[in-house]
Order: structure tokens, then C-alpha cells, then sequence
């Protein structure tokens, strides 16, 4: 049970926890924080928050779970600015989706990671944002990864834990490196190729074409290039490492699929396809999507 | 109205097109032919074809409109075993999703394009193939790209574009190079992304965690590369000079974007990504599509 939840920004993964927690009952009062007035107004007309306060440290007074669903980018900020005002019991948390940097705005700001800090992220995003796209029950039966450390507490993670699993979330405990470089492969760098095949489509001489004749297929492959550009950009900035890693890796196997596709070497073409479908497939069943 | 419907090739396009037509009660018989005796039994119990001929150019005999829906590296094998039975009235095309290596593969069979001949590119796939795939209105509200050349004959290119429209597509017609070069940078290069994209997963260390912790957009992004491998290895070796000039283009940019993240350069890369998140949110407002 939380008694006073702050939240710092209250789009899709902030407006939906709050959302969650409070249609289960699980939290008493909620206050928002954000530096756009008119998302907080908009998130208590929803009934999402029921108070707000734009200054930080004034926001986190008397709260007992802090949880940071800002940009990455605008972690270590807020961070500076709440911490005059946190309560020695509270448990804070964030939902940003690189950690290593996450871990690096502590230490630049508390001198060292809190152990009342535990970081996570909720793999739940859509293309959508802004506190109009929250729902309810985004969370159920999706997984949510703790990077606690050395110093994390275990009480404190534990409050973390807990409140996940109170919306329905799988929750995981990973290493904050291990868990960049994954979703450096499986997240940032899908969106990467999405964002730079669309832009590269819109410089096209047949542009107009170009999404005249896109298929379905198309339209799945690059829905992830709808997604918040801000947001992303500071994904990609702040897990540079991991994905410049993963970049260079598809790099040169594209280019091998290219050299092959270029000297007629179907056999080669053909192997890769039918070594990626079957792994598609088997992902497909294994997570009981299409 | 068709009187005698030949299909070549009973799965997802070829199976659909014979349910439509027959549901609208537009064909009197259809008869199909593969190579594969199961399919068309299976085809005929599913009640999309009424018969069936393995030899190529028995089926062709008495039929008015022939559709080769067979994948593109089959195209001249069928065309040269038809050819012998064909009705001097019959109207011939094709679904196949690149046009020059058709047109070629004509070429080399025939002698020449024959008139008669209607190249034509339903853009209407799924990542599902196969007879059992076959469905209803597959083709309501999709695109069919129809690319005649100069010695087809108006009333063949009449008589296809009449069968397509009566199944709900909307007919459009296009230079056959230009219809591959806009093929390969919406469909056929996204599908090398997918595959690759997959296939490289599968070689990591982390190869069974990549999977468990891949979010809704990756599975959107990764749906083609469950897509029939044989096909695409077609697709991607029949339009090779498209392909390989789409690829080309899209490596420089993807290096010019991993350049940017190296430098730490974020104003590119949100540029990038607000450039590229404008163009997708028009063709999902446009094409009336998430």
C-alpha cells in the first residue's frame, strides 16, 4: 500500500502505473510533477492525479514512493531538484528504458547510488504518449526488469517489486549492463532502422509513391517510427555504447546479406530467411502473438 | 464473367483470388495446378478449385484467364510447360511481387511479351501462406498494380484489371521499373531488415533472453520475417539491381545516423527521428491505419 505517490510526468508509462494503482486501491494520494501545467491539469480533469505541484522538492514532500516516468534525458534534472525535499522513507524508482545511464544521474547527483533508488523499466511502451494515451491495465502480463545494485536495499526494492506486480507485471531482476545491451538489440536499434527507413522513404524522389504502395506489412514494420522522437532520441543517446554495439553488428551482417544478394547467391539468401522465420515463428508461439 | 479459370499456384494469393471470384459467382469451373498433388487436394476439399491437372499445359486447355501465382523463381518453368496447351483467347497474368523479372522470364519462353499477357501485382501479402490461408476478401480496399507494356493487348489489360476491381481492389497501372524500384524500398527491403534483424539475435550470446524480453514493437517489426522464405529468396533475387540500390541507400543513411549517435551528436538524431515520426503519423492518418 503506497500512502502518497508522487509521479514526475504523466504520459503513458506514469498517467497508466497511477492509473492502475488506483483503480486497485493501492494508493491513497497521488501528485504529479511535470514542467507542462496543462498535462498536469489535463491528468486531474482525468482523474489520474488528484494534486500537483510543478516545483520538485515541494512535489516529493511526504511521499512514500517516487516514481520518475520522465524522458531519460531529463532524469539526472529532476533528480537535482526533488532531492531537497525527499522523505528519509521514501522509496524511489524510475521507468526509463536504459539503466546504465540512469545509474550515472544518481551518482552525479547523490555522490552515489541511494540504496532507497531502485531502477526499472517497464517493457510496456507503444507508439503512443502523452497522459491522453493512458490506460488501464497496460501492464497486465507484461515484464517489468529491476536493475537494483550493490547498494540497492532490499526492503526497497522489494516496494518496487511489489507495486508491479500489484498491475499485473512479470517482474524481473537483471544486470543494469546485460540489460542495455538487450534491449539495444531488441528495442533501440528496431526503432533505429524503423525511423531511418521512413526518413529515407520521405527523401525519395517518389515519395508520394512510396507509402501509396506500402502493404501491411510495411505499416507493422514501421509503427515503432510513430513513436516519440524526444523520448527516443534520448533512449538512443543515453545507451549509446550498447547501441552503437548492436548498430555495428547489423551493419556487417546487412552488408553480408547485401554481398550475397549483389553476386546472386541465393543459397545464401535463402538460409538467412528461413533461419530468421523459423526463429520468428517459434517467438510468435513462445509469446502467443501473431 | 470467366468461364475457365486456370490457377497456378493454390496458396494464400491464388486461393483467395479463386474464393472471391467464385463467392461473387464471377467463374463457371477452375481448375488447379501444382506441383504439389497435396495442396490441390486440399484445395479441392476447401472447395477452391472445382479440379485439378498437375500437367501445366493440360490445365491451361478450354481456360479463358490464366493466373500464375507460383513464386517468381517458378514463373518460366510453368510458362514453358503451358505454353503448348494454351487457347489462343486466353488472357494470362501473374501476382507476382517484382515485374521486369516476369517480363523477362516471358521474354525468354515466348519469345517476345505476348499481347495477351497482363503483368500484375496484388499488394495484398501476409506473413501467412499456403492454401489453409486463403481467405475471404483478402483483396477488399488492397492495391493492384497492373504493369503492361507496350505490346499488351487493351482488351487483356481490360479483362485483369475487370477480375481484380470485381474482388474489391483498387487497379492502378505503372512502368514496370518504376514498380520495382518503389517495390523494393517498401516491401522487399524492409523484409532483408526483418530477417536480418532476426537472424541476428538468434547468433547472440543472449540469443533465449533477446526473445523473452522483446516488447509489442518488435513483434509489429519482426511480423514479415515470419514471412515464406522460398518467396522472398525469389522476390529478393528477381528484383536484385532495386533491391541492391535500396539497400545501398538505406546503409548510407543508417551510417550516417550511427555516425551521429557515435559523436554524441542528439541534434541529428532528433531531427532524424522528427523528420521520419511526421511521415509515418501522415500515411497512418492517410491510409486510415495505426
Amino acid at each position: 500500500m503506497i500512502e502518497r505517490l508522487c509521479v514526475f510526468g504523466v504520459g503513458l508509462i506514469g498517467g497508466s502505473l497511477a492509473k492502475d494503482l488506483r483503480s486497485r486501491g493501492l494508493v491513497t494520494h497521488i501528485i504529479g510533477c511535470s514542467r507542462q501545467r496543462a498535462h498536469l491539469e489535463r491528468a486531474r480533469e482525468l482523474g489520474i492525479i488528484d494534486s500537483y505541484e510543478q516545483d520538485p522538492a515541494r512535489a516529493v514532500k511526504g511521499a512514500d514512493m517516487v516514481v520518475l516516468a520522465v524522458p531519460l534525458g531529463a532524469m539526472a534534472e529532476v533528480m537535482r531538484a526533488m532531492r531537497s525535499g525527499l522523505d528519509e522513507h521514501a522509496v524511489m524508482t524510475d521507468v526509463g528504458s536504459a539503466k546504465r545511464s540512469v545509474l550515472a544521474a544518481l551518482e552525479s547527483v547523490f555522490g552515489e547510488v541511494p540504496g532507497s533508488f531502485v531502477p526499472a523499466h517497464p517493457i510496456a511502451g507503444t507508439e503512443h504518449s502523452g497522459v491522453e494515451a493512458a490506460v488501464d491495465g497496460l501492464f497486465q502480463g507484461k515484464r517489468v526488469i529491476l536493475t537494483p545494485v550493490a547498494r540497492t536495499r532490499t526492503e526497497a526494492t522489494g516496494r518496487v517489486r511489489a507495486m508491479w506486480q500489484a498491475v499485473g507485471a512479470e517482474v524481473l531482476e537483471m544486470d543494469p549492463s546485460h540489460h542495455d545491451e538487450v534491449l539495444a538489440a531488441t528495442s533501440h536499434l528496431p526503432h533505429m532502422l524503423a525511423y531511418t527507413l521512413v526518413d529515407m522513404l520521405g527523401t525519395m524522389e517518389e515519395r508520394v509513391e512510396m507509402f501509396r504502395y506500402a502493404a501491411g506489412g510495411f505499416r507493422d514494420f514501421t509503427r515503432i517510427a510513430s513513436s516519440d522522437p524526444q523520448m527516443w532520441h534520448d533512449i538512443c543517446v543515453a545507451n549509446r555504447d550498447a547501441l552503437v554495439n548492436a548498430l555495428d553488428h547489423f551493419q556487417a551482417d546487412l552488408g553480408a546479406a547485401v554481398e550475397a544478394i549483389r553476386a546472386g547467391d541465393g543459397k545464401t539468401i535463402k538460409e538467412l530467411f528461413t533461419r530468421a522465420k523459423r526463429l520468428r515463428d517459434r517467438y510468435a508461439r513462445e509469446s502467443d502473438v501473431g
